[in-house]
Parts: structure tokens; sequence; C-alpha cells
């Protein structure tokens, strides 16, 4: 018997009589407010004006590693979801991939998969029956027949989703000519930006490292080989990226360790990294350099920088080496921020032109550093909660943990961080909703009235993603 | 004045009128379901036919540390409880230890301690008065003449209680005819099987490592100080545990460090194993390198492989030299899962026939590392909240911070790990509650439906059990 | 347009009509008991007769760290705050620091410093307007005026409160005449008794370490070269400082790390740091055989002696330099409470003498470390959140994870651990709240019944902080 799908108006409100009217008026303040996504992984090609989508499961599925990471820790094979790896045999259909999405939906329950996903069958898609066995088909061929049309192409999309700004995250050396087109044929109506993410010529250990590098020389005309001319190139595709309309940078690293180093140390681990043969302190040692040396041209251009730092990458080398990254195996790893940042810190902390925000994987540092530190510095703000801890209860954890300490006004609200570009406002939704159910508790407990309630709600869902970001830095703002 | 000691039916439900409706609603559905107990510390000789619980504070108080230690916490010896130690005097009588408790009962208000006790003083044992000084003698008496009777024997409370399955933890060495003489006298009735725990065969600062390695080369006639053989001892006795109907091994070590080390390595720490001079560095790595060893005989004999990590045995040097082991004074530790278990997934994370539940004492990694894990690897489950955490708020955290990132599938259900027979009924009606009052919220602010919700009821209380601990492969299931 | 400043009377309390009903009547029975303030900083010249609070700013934003630190993350220099440091200059008046606060206001909405300052506002100046740039000069004027009153003199506000003990935190070189005149003062009305907080003398790395070691030569007449006679300047200076009403030392260290070294070593060490050539590894050792000492030294004259631990103190270097030290810059750090006790407990740990009450910055020990080890030991209780979890949310996360395995009676109640004097009330009565708020749970959830939950709150609020520190044990209690 399949079953209706609808989005209950009122869900992840508190389900209090009063609290729900509060979080109710709290929400219809803000529900409706443009989209602002200054960090996502929306390949800056779709939005070609002639790119569509492919079939449901190359669209839902195969994309996204929440959805495939869930049915493999039951025991579905990548191969049997529709994803090919070196060595493969036997990949399903996408149909085939789709029906066993379908068939495992269960195992979604409780998580924001499943919140995201309904989203954006019932609200972008139009399906009207929830996925299932028995639904599997009807909904793999009526999706895979309304994302054909020029409609619901990814420029299209944006639109309809009230997108206002939406950055790509692009590595240092990548082409950009696409964002200034975009610039010039989506002038009034979208911003869509790079930023500026230079891990692969940054951290020695990246697999690209080698290659970067020699592209970063060639794009630059700078020696690499010199630690100063390094630092230049970098200077210069920074200056690339803001003139592509970047407002900010990003950075993933394992940890937040950062160093100060001497010059001539710096040119000795930059000849251990380009001859192949840094060691893994070295390379560690680069890294934390390097997260400076971005923060110090930061404060010169005015980029804002992102530090994502926890994720063990590829923990499964099998899965790796058959799949490639990000397939689902990264893993948290307990973090220091205090002392990671601390050498950065001392030297710019209080730089005013400086703007840092934090997103971590170890929620225990919520209370015991990141609040302190982002309630203290005012060069640092916390992020969203991040990947695993995007979630309705994951942000209901950030803002008990670190409101009491940072407040508000040290949170650089939200981005939905994804490559799902369907999920988007599924996303937004969510959150804006946990900003509801969080305020409703401070209202109807009378730590807050309903005027500042209100005021907070649009900060978070809006006014302090656009001033962390520096989103209002132009004339399009 | 004495009070009456009553069970509100709506016990551990949310006090909001929907939020209780919807539980007592999913609590109806799952509460009468018979118990499944694959993990525990009942004694197998108290299912001999004849065995009967001596009086009220043996019953109740001296086996149970929880109790014990929050005593001593305020003040009160070891002696002063009926427990005997090394140069131990002035040892209260039963009556004498059983009235300290009862004065003292207000120490346990808002622990699980509490819960369990007056669930089986009263659902049990038919206590109609609360607990207290003025009652303690009358209780005492009643108590004791109960349990004196045929119908209070272990044997017939588990049917009483609706046990179906029933493992008891066992040495690698333990004799195991009671269990088959078991298996015959309770055949479809109740299954009471073993657990294979061979920590004191493969750690070797185990205090009974010489000792259970003498036994084990007798009883298997393999030459110990050999490693291959050594192994091949360890596979002997898993497979007798396997013909007295184990499903399941356990282990419990301070770390969930692996190793994956050559044999020649191997060989080198066996022999100073054996030789009662292993370094700590020595015996650390043995252990490591063991629970790699046992998760490939799981993967082979298809045992379910428990790991329990995290507690600093024996903390007070004092308490354990006098009183021994397991008296209240384990404490908790910081653990590194993803680390540790690195080296053995990385061979081992996928294999088909191989299920790890893992079970911690540092909540800090549920949403850091074992969500993330469990969510990923067809290999790993996570177990119920354990211990300290063995407790509605405990039971909370663990569905807030694990369910949004693996779901409600890669939980193991409830295992009640507990040594009070009479307690188990408790444990798993505090588990179900705790269910019953998650899933009343995910209704309740319409992130689930009804009939979703209780599906997963049912699967949390009765069939992850099952699957996980691998309860069905046989006949009787 | 300004808005009136109201409390409501049922702030922080559930906002579920049942819950808000069980909360109301708990807290009736204790809003109004006595005020108990073992463990603060307000400095001991405060209570002179004659003394006088200055204007608004000096009284309300400069000697608050939280709100400094607040203003310094979104921008605002600390000299814009009427704040003077080494090389500052425009330093602002007080009125228009004053300003500055009351303009940004709305940054402290969601953090207990805003709970508090409206309740000193509202219910002890007797302000009426919400703080907010447009009210900001009338309320400074206000403030002004009130408190150059007598009936405002810290002295009178003592009274007003309801304080019955309030201790100071004094250096262990510190003069001890102002207590022992105030004692005859104030006698049968409140008790200012001071704390023995010896850290200048007992870590070499404090900056008033030589200064005050020489002090402390003087005051004792003893050779503090010598490691005996060392150990007994600090005994007869605790002496003193039960002869002018302490019942507590106070410690605070970045690690709870103890050591149980030879004499010799101990030795070793004192001249190490004597020579001010101590190196890091000898400072850290010095300060762990202390708190050994110290605890030594409890166990013998009773003193309850409280470790403060995990602040990573002055983490930012310019800030320390140029405005000295608690501006704001501390940042907690990770700690091991179990490894780091467990020498002193090995000796200690069940002496029936020695209270240790040990507040933490981190609370991932909390379930994993504190509440088991307070749990068993008879030695420890565990305090009130402190500092950054000084909050209804920390105080909810406390109760919600030490409790279960603690019961209530192994924590010492609260203490407002403040130097802003006329938040006293305010920080008891936000604790106080939460104790209903979370009692009203219990109640709710039908795990305790109210007669047990008034006597629990009654313990919260006052019973167990007399009790653990030893408020009784004198003639006045």
């Amino acid at each position: 018997m399949t079953q209706p799908l609808t989005l209950h108006p009122d869900r992840l409100l508190p389900d209090t009589p009063s609290r729900r009217a509060i979080a109710r008026e709290l929400l219809d303040g803000i529900e409706a407010l443009p989209i602002y996504s200054p960090h996502g992984h929306v390949p800056v090609e779709w939005f070609d004006a002639d790119f569509r989508f492919g079939n449901a499961a190359d669209l839902l599925l195969t994309p996204d590693h929440y959805l495939l990471r869930m049915l493999a820790s039951q025991g579905h094979r990548y191969e049997d979801l529709g994803v090919s790896g070196a060595g493969s045999a036997g990949i399903a259909a996408p149909r085939e991939a789709f029906r066993t999405l379908a068939a495992n939906y269960h195992l979604y329950l409780g998580t924001p998969s499943r919140t995201w996903l309904d989203h954006a069958l019932s609200s972008v898609l139009s399906v009207e029956q929830r996925l299932s066995a028995e639904t599997a088909d009807a909904i793999f061929d009526q999706v895979t027949e309304t994302v054909a049309t020029p409609e619901f192409a990814p420029r299209a999309l944006l639109g309809r989703f009230g997108v206002r700004v939406l950055s790509t995250t692009d590595s240092a050396v990548d082409d950009l000519s696409r964002h200034h087109r975009l610039a010039k044929e989506l002038a009034g109506q979208c911003r869509v930006i790079p930023t500026f993410r230079p891990d692969s010529v940054t951290n020695p250990e990246h697999p690209d490292f080698a290659r970067d590098i020699a592209r970063l020389g060639e794009q630059t005309g700078q020696n690499l080989s010199d630690w100063a001319s390094y630092l230049e190139a970098l200077r210069q595709r920074r200056a690339a990226f803001i003139a592509a309309g970047a407002t900010a940078t990003d950075h993933g690293f394992d940890t937040p360790h950062t160093l100060t180093l001497p010059m001539a140390d710096c040119q000795t681990l930059l000849d251990a990294a380009l001859s192949g043969r840094a060691t893994k302190d070295q390379a560690a040692q680069f890294r934390a350099q390097m997260l400076t040396e971005m923060a110090r041209m930061s404060a010169d251009d005015g980029l804002v920088m992102q530090i994502h730092a926890g994720s063990w990458r590829n923990y499964a080398p099998d899965i790796q080496s058959r799949f490639g990254q990000d397939m689902g195996y990264d893993i948290p790893r307990p973090l220091n921020w205090a002392a990671g940042l601390k050498p950065m810190l001392d030297e710019l902390g209080f730089h005013p032109n400086l703007r840092i925000i934090l997103y971590t994987l170890d929620e225990s540092g919520y209370g015991r550093e990141l609040a302190p530190l982002a309630g203290a510095f005012p060069t640092l703000r916390l992020g969203a909660p991040w990947w695993f801890f995007d979630s309705p209860a994951g942000m209901a954890r950030q803002f008990d943990q670190v409101v009491e300490t940072a407040g508000f006004h040290n949170l650089a609200g939200f981005v939905d961080d994804t490559r799902a570009l369907l999920s988007i406002p599924a996303r937004h939704d969510v959150y804006r909703r946990s900003v509801a159910a969080f305020l409703s508790q401070q209202v109807g407990e009378h730590q807050m009235g309903m005027q500042d309630a209100h005021a907070v709600a649009r900060a978070l869902a809006v006014e302090l993603v656009q001033d962390s970001y520096r989103l209002n830095n132009t004339n399009e703002g």
C-alpha cells in the first residue's frame, strides 16, 4: 500500500501548543527569506545554460555520500547502487539502484537525509507518494522526466529557490571563466561566485599536489621552488578569485594547527614538499604554516577564511582505492582548536580586517573551546553545524552549548555545504525551523521577548551569513 | 510515616498530553514483548534446579556494585554493607546492611539504581511500601521469605519475565556442561547460552592469565608456547562454545586498539607474555593483536564480536587489594575508536560474515566516531548505552547523537548487562520507555508517522537485538 | 522606543502547564532561602564600612570580563570600554563606555550575562527601562546615584541579599586583618571569610611567585629553601586562615595532575623553582606535587579543598601584556581528571577527614570521569557548573549527565564564583530555577514524588553547599 508524501507545515517545530505557536510565528517571519549559500559544492558547470540532470539515480543517489554509506552500512555493495570503481563488476543500472534505495528507505528514518530527500521529492519534484519498493519505478520515471525539462535546469532552480548568492568551491588553479560568464548572464538575479580552496597546493599530502603546483607555476609565471614566489603565486590566484566575485577561502585539513615559522624553515619545508619526500611531520608543519600564511593574506585582501577541520579523509583504504574520495568513509577525529590556532591568533587574532569562520567535526569543543574563542576574538566566528551535525538535533546541540557563551552574533549563520542542489531549500528550511524551535524555548521560558526573537531569527537566517561572508561588500549585495 | 510503593504506568514517558499519548501508544505495542538478553553477567549456576537466593541483602545489595559504591561515596565502609575483604573486621550482618541501604535510599534519587530496585521490589517481589529506615526490617523479612520459594528460583523467574534468550559471560576455559544441560532442560522455553569471553587468556595483564593459559593448554592439548597453536586452542574453545549454543564473544579492554602484526612479532609477544615479563607496551600490543585475531576468527566461525572498551578497571588499588574486582571503582577513560579499530577494519571492515558490536564508556565519541563508523561499515553496530549510561538520560543522549548519522538500524538494540537477575525486566522496561519517549518526539514533531514509529519501536525492543546477535540462526529462534 | 524592564516571575521555568506548576511549587520552597556563597571573588575591602561603588560603568561593566570579552569579540577595543592598558590611548569616559554596552546589549541575548544584568538592574537597582542606546544615559545616572547611597554599600547589600556566608579568595600571603574585623562587626549577621588560595606560592610559573615566596618567608620566619620548612610555612598560613574563619582552600591549575614524589625529588623541584630556572616540566611537577601536599594538609586541618582545573590562563598574550590577567581571554582545555587525580587518590581517596570539590571546564568529563569518581570516592564532590557553564543550559547539562551516576548528594550545591557583587542574587536565582526545572521533569515523568523533590531542592539550594564547605562546623553556622 502506497502512502501519500506530504510535508507537515509544522514539521520540526516543538509539539506543545504554546511553544509551537511561538515557533510558528517566528518561522513565519523567516521562512520565505531569500537563500544565501556562500559555502557548498555544486559544480559550476551545472549552471551552464544547457545543462540538464540525468536520471533520478544520477541526480539523487549516486552523488550523495550520505545516502550511499547508509546503504553500505547495511551490506549493499557500491556497485549495487550504481557506483563503479576499480575492478567493479555488475554495476546496477540506474533504475535498479534507485529501487534499492527505495526498498531500504526505512534506514533513513530519524536522519536528515530523509528529511532532505522527502522535501526535494515533494516540494521541488512534486512527487505525491512516499518512496518505497512499490513506488520506486513510478517515482524514478517521474523524476527522470521532470528534470529533463528546462524548468528544472540548475540555472532555473536558483531562481525558483530564491538563491541570491551561491558559492562553488574551487581549487586554486581552477579556471574561473564560467564564473565571469555567470556574473554577466545572471546579473541582478543571483551571484554564483567561486571560493578559493587551495588545499591541493598547500597540503603536500594532497593527491593532486604535484600536478596542481605545476599548474600554479604555469598560471602565475612564478618560480614555485622559492618560498616568497610560492606565496606570491597564491596571492595572484586570490586576486583572480576576488576578480571573479569570491569573498572567501576554504581550508580543509585534519587539524586546525597553525605555525609561524621563520622563512628559512618555510623554504626547507617547501623543498621537502616539492621533492615529494616530505615526512608526515613535515607535511603537517607545511599545512600548519600555510594556515597562517592564508590568514595573513586574508588580513591583506579581505577574503573571509573558512577552516573545516577534523576529518580523517578516506578512512577506508579499500573504498578510496577503488572508488576515490568523498564516498562516505571520512571519519571525524578529536580536535584541539585552542592549541591549534594559538600561534596564528597570537599574531593576527585582533587584526581588524581578518575574519575566520570555524567548522568542526568534534562537538566536544563547542563549549570547551569554540564558544570561548569566538566569544572573545573579533576575528573568529563559529560556522553552522557541519556534515554529520547538519541535523535538527545537531543544530539544537550547537545552540545549547554555544549561545550561552558566544551569544548569537558570533555565529556565522547557515551554509548548506552541499553538492545536492535539490536539497538546498530543504537544508535552509531545517535550519530555519531549528532556529524557530530554539528561540521558542527562550521566549516560552521568558529569557527573551518576541521582538528580540524575531530579530535574532532574521539574523540567523540571513543577516549573519551575509555579514560573516562579507556578501554585501559589492554593489550587488 | 511509610509511603506506598507504586509504579506509575506512565513513568519515564514525556509529561505533555500529546507526547504522552503518542509514547503510550508506542509503548503499548512493545511493553509485553519477550525479553532477549544476549549479554549479561548472571552466573549460570543460578539456573540449577535447586538454586535459591539467600536473604534480601545477599540478593539485592551485596552483588550490586552500583548500590555499594554510592553508599561508599557517602562514607559507608564496605564492611558496614556486609562485604568482607582482606583484613576486614566488623562485617555487618545482612539485616544490618540492608538497614543501611534503606536509611540511605534517598541517595539514589535520580539514578537508575532506584528505578531498577523499586521495579524489582514492586513488580517482582510484591513489596507495597517504599524502602526506608522504617520499612527496612519488614521488607528484609518479606523479600527473604519470598525468594526462598520455588516460584522465585532464577529458573522460574526466566519464564515469569518472558526471557527467551539469556547469555551468560564465561571465560574461555570455563566448563560448559551446565549450558548443555540447560539446553535440554529448558528446551522450547528459554535458551541460556554462554558467551566466549577470553580476556583471561588474551590479556597478559589479567590476574588469571597464567592459570587460565595453563588450563587452556590442558583442555585443548595444544602447545601454547607456539603462536599458531595458541590460536588453534582458541579456535577449539570457540567451537566448544558454539556447540553449547553461543552466538557471541566479548572482549573487555581498556582501549579498542587493534594491530595486524607479522607472525614473528606475535610469537615474540607471546613469549614475553608467557614469561610473565611482558612490558606494559608489549601487553598492550598483545591485546591489540588479539582483538584482530578474534575478529578474524569471528569472520570464520560467525560468532558476533562484542567490544566493551574504555574501563579503567580497579582504579582504586586499596579497594581492589582488599575486596577484589568489580566493586564499583572502575572509571571510564577517553577513547579514540576510529584510530583504535583502523588496522583491523582495514583488513576486515567489509567482511560479509563479520559482525562487531561496540560498547563505549566515552560518550564524546557517539557523534564523532561511533555513529560515523557504524553508519558506514557493514561489520559494525553500536551497542546500547553501557554501564553508567544505562539510564533514561543516557539512552536519550545516545538516540540524540547517533540516530541522525547512523539511523536506527545500525544500533544493536538493548542488552541488560547485569548480574542482578531481578532487575532484568526493569532494565528492559526503562529502555522500552526511552524508545517510546524518543519516538514520541519524532512523531510529535512530524519527522515520522505512527506506522513507522511502531516499526522502529519493535525493531529496537526485539528485532535488532535478535538480528545483531544472530539469535535466530538456530532452529529454536 | 524604550521598553519596560521586568522580570517574569516564571522565567527559566518550563513552559508547559504541568511542568511549570510543578517547578513553580518547588521554586516557592527555595526561592527565599538565605544565600551561602563560599566561593567567589568579591574583594574584601569592599566591605569596609565607608566603601561606596563608583559610577555605573565602574560597577557593572569594567570589572566584568564576561561583558568585556563579548564586546571585544565584536570589534570594540578595551579602551572604548573604559579599560586602560599599557600604551592605551583614548580611554572612553565611564558614561561613554556605558553607552557602548547599552547600544550593544543585543549581543548578550541568550547569555547569562544578560540574565544577571537585567536582574541586578531591575531587582537591586530598581531600573524600570530596558538597557538600550536610548536609555543608556538615564540608567547610567540613576545607577551612579543609587550606588552612592549607604543603602547600596556592599556591606548593606549583604543583608539585603540574605547572604549568610560569603567567602573571599585570598592569596596565601594576604593580610587577614579585615576578615578578623568583619567577624566582629558583622557577627550574627553574615560571615565574610577568607579562602586560602596559595597558587602564587605553589606554582613556579605564577607571575607573583618570587615576590610571594619572599613574603611567605617573612610572614612565617621559615627558611623556604628547605622543602620541609616550605611546607611548614604553608601549614602556618593555613592555620592563620582557619583562625580568620576560612573553611576552604582553592587551587586553580591548568590540569588536575597530582604526584607523590619522594622528598629528595621535591627538594630538587623547589630548588629549581626558587632559582627561577624551573623547566616547564619541572613547574608542572611542582604543581602536581603541591596538589597532593595540599590534600595531605587538608586531611590534617580539615580545610575543604577546591580544585578549579582546565583554564588556559591568558591565552591572548597581547591582552595579557597590555591589560593584565582575567580580562576574558582564558580558554578551557581538555582534561583527564581520572588520570590526574589518581596518585593523590591512591594515597588519600578514602581519608575520613578529606573533602575535595572538583570544578571543571571540560564538560566531556562529567559522565566519563567526574560522576563516576564523585559517585565512588567519599572524599570527592562535584562543584557547580563553572564559568562558561554557569548558565541555565550548563546547569541542565550537568544534572543530565551527572545525577544518573552520582545522585544529588555528591554535588556540592551552588557557588556564585563572582566578583560582581550585584549579580550574586541573580546567580543563585538562576541556579534555583534550574533546580526546579530539572526536578519538575523528574516529577512530571514520575521518577520522583513531590516530597522527595522538595527535599532535593532544599539540599541543592542550601544544605549541600553548607555541608560540602563545612560551613556549620562553627558556632555561628
